[in-house]
């Protein structure tokens, strides 16, 4: 890899083949879980063309990746940018891929001590939470915010925790204290992403600048019932987890249809049903329960209301139903200074931009706890993501990952 | 195994051996299902100890059981009993097995020529629909009602058909016509089976008369919605395919209830989402729905609620959704006069018996279509079927075996 000569095409190039890392080729869509064979591929393919590139590039002991540019003043905290390379399953290809290209392409338009700060691009780990339930797993180590007893508790549909993955990749679990980065680590933390919504496309703008982020309040709930024959079993005799369950499915989306107008949402978008089978009334339901927002107390009333809900449908369907939180965690204001270093570029270069706010989570709402930190949205077609049609326009991103180049160059020069 | 002098003790170590054919050993519960390598396994153990016992037994190209004991006019039709080995998913050792045991039994306290009517032990395969979505399969295909076009499209968790799956197993799909009995292959057909349900403990009786069979009325729906980012897509414009799925197993649930006193069921035991991860929204929900009773109107009714039920969830919740017929059965009434035959020795007997209907369908079910035919229960412990906790009280079964054997032998004498 030529670094200054790495051009936008060369980026394309790169963002194909990761595509191909994927453990479903015959389906739509990439699925690439966290630690999953096709991950640990797409990052051991990162880590070599960093490499081959010339920059100085080291793994955690969770394998968070960081590839740096030194700088003139190597001793100043670095300016990062980063994003992840794991996918839901059947997700799409721009899910943080994006940010880890746009990040490489403009660490290669650089020359070492070109700058003052070195430039740092990190490839977080395990950022979604298909495989345990909770998300950003990679930056929290970072942050030191390792919860050993939650995190034990979260398996994998394998039945193995984060800490029996990590050791089973080869990382080191028993390290994991040592990931955390000191305090002034970066001076600047930059990711760019893709919206995953539609408010870009809508309002015809071509960059977000995200100045705070929406905070996940999730929970493990386990409905048991009595699994009987589902002919023989009268309608007044039965502890139906399933019909248990539905009751709090639409409570739950009732809830949070109400508190629309704060941006407050509500999902079950895991739910297994036990034994699973169509002559059998389901005995046990299992489902995860993930509501966002970024106004604390219409996140507060709609967890109050999926509490209600299950002491009612408890009482309605004779079954037992336990809530276990899986987090919580306070919506996340980003750096204003950074903010608008962004805006003055984009107002310089005539890029039509929203200052807006993220939905979804992110690494950064980790980093932004230690380090100044803002985000760059690309649109999302249609606000598609997580799923095989999620879409970014290339002239978009050829526009979203100067921005970034000329973001770090602003803050590091 | 010595033929008369095989005990009710002898009958109970075959039934602890069968207890050991189970996917899930470390698992509560049996696991066998249909034509998987446990039931494959349980066939031929059984088919092994008929052999020994001096019987002549057959198989037939769907993998059906036949072990026949010659009576003094060959050319006479014979007289049948049997049952199923299969189970569902961590379901219990009696149903099924049971009346398969039974009839072994009772066929072991005759000589040949002993009667005038050959006796039949027949042992169905695939009785339970955990794997391919419909019930009863070797039944029906002894009774020639082979629906290639619609079974094809019932596929199991692998997605392989019925067909398929016989041929894997190294039976023969396409002599499957040739497996159909000739109308006079039996004078009648008597199956012993445990209740799986509480109306025989609730009412202290020791044995059921079973006269009539509820018939079951099955769907498959498919909802599709679209898989979009949980934190990032507002409520008002998602296509949520699990929360669609919620109200259309409410409203089953409740058109079921008003029809409760019919004795009509409803039940989705079934149920997968996709792609089932925490933070996307389901674009998927496939199940089954099952409704039985023994009265026509009834089921229609609530058959009637379910498809308004799904239309209005396609308009509340902006998806689509399938639905299509797996099967609608006709309840069946069963022979009047082998019931009296029954009967008379319960009173003879002073057993304590009740006349009843079956809330679940069973192979006899099929048999009455071509064959007298009626049926035997047995008490289930708190009503308790397709569960780890079924249990049946050996005293009960000792009496229940043995009305089986005079019943036959009353029919075939």
């Amino acid at each position: 890899m030529d670094r200054q000569n790495f051009s936008m095409q060369d980026m394309k190039s790169v963002f194909e083949k990761l595509k191909s890392f994927s453990a479903r080729p015959d389906e739509k869509g990439i699925t690439r879980l966290a630690y999953s064979k096709e991950d640990q591929s797409a990052h051991s393919y990162m880590v070599e063309i960093m490499k081959e590139a010339g920059f100085s590039v080291r793994q955690d002991a969770v394998g968070n990746v960081f590839c740096r540019l030194p700088g003139k003043c190597s001793d100043l905290p670095a300016v990062g940018t980063g994003s992840h390379l794991d996918t839901v399953p059947n997700g799409g290809a721009y899910d943080g891929a994006l940010g880890v290209l746009a990040g490489f392409y403009a660490l290669m338009q650089f020359k070492p001590q070109q700058l003052t700060h070195d430039l740092e691009l990190i490839i977080f780990r395990a950022e979604e939470s298909s495989r345990f339930g909770f998300s950003c797993i990679g930056s929290k180590v970072l942050l030191g915010e390792v919860d050993k007893e939650k995190w034990v508790l979260n398996c994998d549909d394998e039945g193995d925790n984060f800490f029996d993955v990590i050791d089973k990749a080869g990382y080191q679990s028993n390290k994991i204290e040592e990931c955390e980065l000191p305090d002034n680590y970066f001076s600047a933390f930059v990711e760019l992403h893709i919206e995953q919504g539609k408010r870009l496309e809508l309002e015809k703008k071509t960059v977000g600048i995200v100045n705070g982020i929406a905070a996940p309040t999730r929970y493990n709930i386990e409905v048991n019932g009595h699994a009987d024959h589902s002919g023989a079993t009268p309608m007044y005799q039965r502890h139906d987890a399933l019909v248990a369950s539905a009751a709090i499915i639409d409570d739950l989306n009732r809830a949070a249809c109400k508190e629309a107008h704060w941006g407050t949402v509500g999902t079950i978008g895991k739910l297994n049903v036990y034994p699973n089978s169509m002559n059998v009334i389901p005995g046990e339901v299992k489902f995860l329960v993930d509501i966002r927002g970024i106004e604390t107390d219409s996140i507060n009333r709609v967890a109050e209301s999926l509490h209600r809900s299950i002491i009612k449908s408890q009482q309605d369907n004779n079954v037992e139903i336990k809530i276990r939180e899986i987090s919580s965690e306070q919506p996340v204001k980003l750096n204003q200074d950074i903010c608008q270093v962004i805006e003055q570029i984009c107002l310089d270069k005539k890029i039509n931009h929203l200052k807006m706010i993220s939905g979804a989570g992110h690494d950064s709402m980790n980093m932004a706890k230690k380090f100044p930190t803002a985000m760059i949205f690309t649109p999302s077609k249609d606000g598609i993501s997580h799923h095989p049609d999620e879409f970014t326009d290339f002239n978009d991103i050829i526009i979203a990952a100067d921005l970034l180049k000329e973001t770090l160059y602003s803050l590091a020069k």
